[in-house]
C-alpha cells in the first residue's frame, strides 16, 4: 500500500513549508518538495499536515452519562456514575465506536482506553470493545479498569471509623483475568495493546499494584492509573500510607518510563522530582479537572521539571466530550493563570507536541509514533486551513490550538491506512451509529442518586464543608 | 408575519416539556402543547427550543489576528495587537460577517460589537459594521471603542517616570462623534442600538468617562466598558486614583443598572457588593481571560452578592473564537475549582439562564428578551438533538453546556425572522464569506512586534518579573 500526500504544510523548527509525503507499506517513506508521486495521489493543497494525536485518558462507556450527572466533585460523582451505569455489551460497543469516531474527528488517532468491565462479562467486554476499535481503524490501547476495594473506601475516613464491603473479586482473580485478557487480545502490530490498569491508590491494594506490575515486566505492557486527582486522594494517601501516593507508588516500583498517570492534579514539588527522576507521563485532562473541581494540575512546573506531559479527554460524563481539541486547547491556556511570566507559558506549538510525541513517549512507542518523521508509523491528520473556523490564514497551528475548529479533520490515516476521508469516517456508517445511540437512550432531568444521597453527608464533613 | 413551531423540547422548571410555539409579528404569542398551527409550521421534533443566547462582549475586528499573537499577558498582546491592526472598511465588513456567524452557529442572536475604530474613518466604520449586522440579521449593540489617552499609558508606571504621547484625538471631538453616530446609526427597533464604551480606566481620563454619561442620560444608551481584566490594571488604578476603579467608577456616576462591564477579574469584596448596589452587569470572558492569563474572575462571589452575570467571546484574536457555547462551557465549570462547595457551583441550567436573560438585563431589555415568555420578542433558537454531539439522550441542556456541541443549530429566528434554516445562515452566502476571508490573509508565523520589544521590559520590571 503506497501514496503521496502532495502540498500539504507542515511546520518546520519555527515556520511552515510546503511538502509532498510518501507512505510505504505503513511507514513514512519520505518528506521533501516536489516528490515523485508513488502510489496513489492524495491532494494535500491548503490542508495542515500532522501527526495524529493521541486521546491518552479516557473511559468509553461514559458516554453513556454524557450531560446527565449534575455539577459534583469526583468522589460523588463517581457514585451517581455507578449508580446508573447500567451497562451492557452493545452499548460497550456502540460507545467504543463513539469515542473512536469523536477522538478521530477532532485529530486523534490513537485512544486509550481506561475501560469499565462488566462484571462477569470482563473478557466479552474486552471482545467487544477491541472490534469496535478494530472496526473503526483506531489504534487502541486497552487499559481494562481494575481495582479490588470498594467505592465508599475512596472516600478518607476522616476522625470516623469507617468500615467498608470487601470488594466481590479476589485481588488474585482479578490478576488472572488481565493475564489471560493479555493473552487473547494483546497484539501491538495489529493495533491493539493491552495495558496494566489500577484505578488508583483509593481503590487498590498494594498487592494489586505489585500484581500489575509482574504483568507489565512479564509481557512488556504498559501501566496506567488515575494519580491524585483530587485533594480527598490526597488526604487518603496520606492516611493510607503515611506518605504521598507518588512516594508510595515509586516505593512499591510501579512509576516507569512507560507509567502513565492520569491527572496528577495534587502532588507536591517532591512529588514531581520522583515523576521526572522515574520518567513518568502525565496526562492532563484539563477539562474533567474544572467539571469536577478538581483543581488545576500544575503543569508548568512539570514541563519546568523535564517530566513528560500529554493530553486526555477523560470519560464523557466528566467532560462531557471527547474532542481532543478543545482539551489540547483548555489545557495549553488554563496554566497561563498560575504563572505571571509568560514566557513560560504553553505555546501552540509545544501543546502539539505535547498531544503527539508527549502521548507516544508515555506509550513507550516514541521510536514509532508522534512527530513526521521519516521511519515512523504513517499515523497521519489532515487539517483543512479553507474551513472558516480556521481562517483568516495567520499562523496554522495557532488557530488549531488557540480556535475553535469544528469539522476541519480532512483526513485521518492510521497504520498508513485511510479511516477518514473528505471529512467522513469511511470505515464504519456514522449515521447509523447515530441513530442507534439515539435509540437507545432517553431524555430525562432530576434523576435521584441514592448512593450520592448516602454519601454526602460523609464526604461534606471529612471535606470540612457546612452539613 | 407568523408561524407556529411544533413539538419543541423546552425546559420548564425542573424538566422538559413539548410544546408549540405560536410567533406573530416578531413576538412570542403563545406557548402550549397542541396549539393551532398559524402561519408556517415548523417542525420541532427532537429539537431543544430557548431563547437566543447574547454574545455580551466582543471586537470583531480581532478576526483578522485570530491565532496570529502567541501567549502574551493583555498589555504586551495588545502592543502585538495595534501593531498589525491594519484595518480597512473591507476587514471590517468581512470580520463583522464573520462574528455575526459564528454568534449565530452557536446559539447567539445578539452581539455586542466593543468595534474598533479606523481613526478618521469612523462614521465609515460604524457604518459597515451595521450594515454587515444588518445583512446577516443578528441583533447588535455598536459599542465604538474610544479612549483619550495613548497605549503606554495603560501600563502601570511603578516606581519610574513615565511620560506618554498624548492621544491624537481631542476628548471633546471623540465625543461629539459618539452623538453623531447615535443620531446617524441608533435605531434599537430596526436591531442595532448603539452603546456608549469608553475602553476601560487605563486608557480613558474622567473627562471621557463623564462625557459618555451625559450621552447616556440624554440618548437613553446603555454603557459598556471594560474593568479590571488584569492585575496590572489594578495596580493602575491604585496609581491614578488612590482607591479602586469601581469605587472611582461609582463616584463618577458610570455604575448603573443599563452599564454592563467586561472581565472584572480583580475586584475586592467591597467593589463586588458597589456593583450589586449600582445593579451593573459582569461580562465574564472565561477563555480571553485565560489566553492572556489574566486570572479566573470571581463569578461564584458574584453570583452570590446578586450581581448580574452574562458570557461574552470576547474578541477572536484572545480567544480565539466566537463560539458563544464554548465560552458558557468554560465559563461555567472553570469556576467549580474555586470553591470546594459543590452546592455553590454553576448547573447547566443556570448557565444558560446567564448567557441570556442575564445578556438581556445587561443591556436593559430583560421585558422583551432573554426568556421564552409570551409577549417577549423571537430571538429563538432550535438545536437539533439528533446531532452525535447531542447524543446519547440525557438531559439536554447538559449535554448543550457540558459537551462539546458542533453544527447542533438547527434554526434560529431574531424579532420572527428566520436567518437560519437546516444549520445554514439564510440571509449572506457563508461559502463566498470563506472564500472572501481565506484571499484576504496569507499564512504566517514568527512576526516580530516592534512595540512588544519596546514595552517588555518595563512591563517585566513593573511586574516584578525576572529581566
Amino acid at each position: 500500500m503506497k501514496f503521496t500526500i502532495q502540498n500539504a504544510l507542515i511546520p518546520t523548527d519555527s515556520a511552515y513549508a510546503f511538502v509532498d509525503v510518501q507512505i510505504v507499506d505503513g511507514k513514512i517513506a519520505a518528506i521533501a518538495p516536489s516528490l515523485n508521486v508513488i502510489g496513489t495521489a492524495i491532494d494535500g493543497t491548503d490542508q495542515l499536515l500532522l501527526p495524529g494525536f493521541i486521546n491518552a485518558h479516557t473511559h468509553s462507556s461514559e458516554m453513556w452519562q454524557r450531560g446527565a450527572i449534575p455539577p459534583l466533585p469526583l468522589e460523588l460523582w463517581l457514585a451517581e456514575l455507578y449508580d446508573f451505569a447500567n451497562l451492557d455489551l452493545e452499548k460497550i460497543y456502540l460507545s467504543a465506536l463513539g469515542t473512536a469516531v469523536e477522538t478521530l474527528l477532532s485529530g486523534g488517532t490513537s485512544v486509550v482506553d481506561h475501560l469499565v468491565l462488566i462484571p462477569g462479562l470482563e473478557f466479552e467486554t474486552i471482545a467487544t470493545a477491541t472490534r469496535a476499535y478494530r472496526e473503526v481503524g483506531i489504534r487502541a490501547f486497552i487499559a481494562p479498569l481494575i481495582q479490588d476495594e470498594s467505592l465508599a473506601a475512596g472516600i478518607p475516613s476522616g476522625e470516623s471509623q469507617q468500615s467498608h464491603e470487601p470488594y466481590f473479586r479476589s485481588t488474585q482473580a482479578t490478576l488472572d483475568i488481565i493475564e489471560e485478557v493479555v493473552k487473547q487480545f494483546h497484539r501491538p502490530d495489529e493495533g491493539v495493546s493491552i495495558l496494566v490498569a489500577p484505578t488508583g491508590i483509593q481503590l487498590c491494594s498494594d498487592a494489586l499494584f505489585t500484581g500489575c506490575i509482574e504483568l507489565s515486566d512479564r509481557y512488556n505492557l504498559c501501566r496506567h492509573s488515575h494519580l491524585l486527582e483530587t485533594k480527598a486522594q490526597e488526604k487518603l494517601a496520606q492516611e493510607k500510607y503515611g506518605c504521598s501516593a507518588v512516594e508510595h507508588l515509586k516505593r512499591i516500583g510501579y512509576l516507569s518510563d512507560r507509567t502513565t498517570l492520569a491527572h496528577c492534579v495534587w502532588l507536591s514539588d517532591a512529588d514531581i522530582a520522583i515523576l521526572a527522576e522515574t520518567k513518568s507521563t502525565v496526562v492532563h485532562n484539563p477539562l474533567s479537572n474544572l467539571r469536577l473541581g478538581s483543581g488545576i494540575a500544575p503543569i508548568l512546573k512539570y514541563r519546568q521539571a523535564g517530566v513528560n506531559v500529554t493530553f486526555g479527554c477523560d470519560g464523557a460524563s466528566s467532560n462531557d466530550s471527547q474532542d481532543l481539541l478543545e482539551a489540547i486547547k483548555i489545557g495549553s491556556i488554563l496554566h497561563n493563570i498560575t504563572d505571571l511570566d509568560y514566557q513560560h507559558w504553553i505555546t501552540p506549538r509545544q501543546a502539539v507536541t505535547m498531544a503527539s510525541l508527549g502521548g507516544a513517549k508515555g506509550l513507550n512507542l516514541a521510536d514509532q509514533l508522534g512527530t513526521l518523521s521519516i521511519g515512523k508509523q504513517a499515523d497521519l491528520v489532515l487539517y483543512d486551513l479553507t474551513n472558516l473556523s480556521l481562517l483568516p490564514r495567520t499562523d496554522p497551528i495557532g488557530l488549531l490550538v488557540l480556535g475553535r475548529p469544528s469539522n476541519v479533520v480532512n483526513s485521518v490515516w492510521v497504520n498508513g491506512k485511510q479511516i477518514v476521508a473528505n471529512g467522513k469516517v469511511t470505515t464504519i456508517n456514522v449515521d447509523d451509529l447515530r441513530k442507534e445511540i439515539f435509540n437507545h437512550s432517553q431524555w430525562h432531568s432530576q434523576r435521584q442518586s441514592r448512593t450520592v444521597a448516602q454519601l454526602a453527608a460523609h464526604y461534606r464533613a471529612v471535606m470540612g464543608l457546612p452539613e
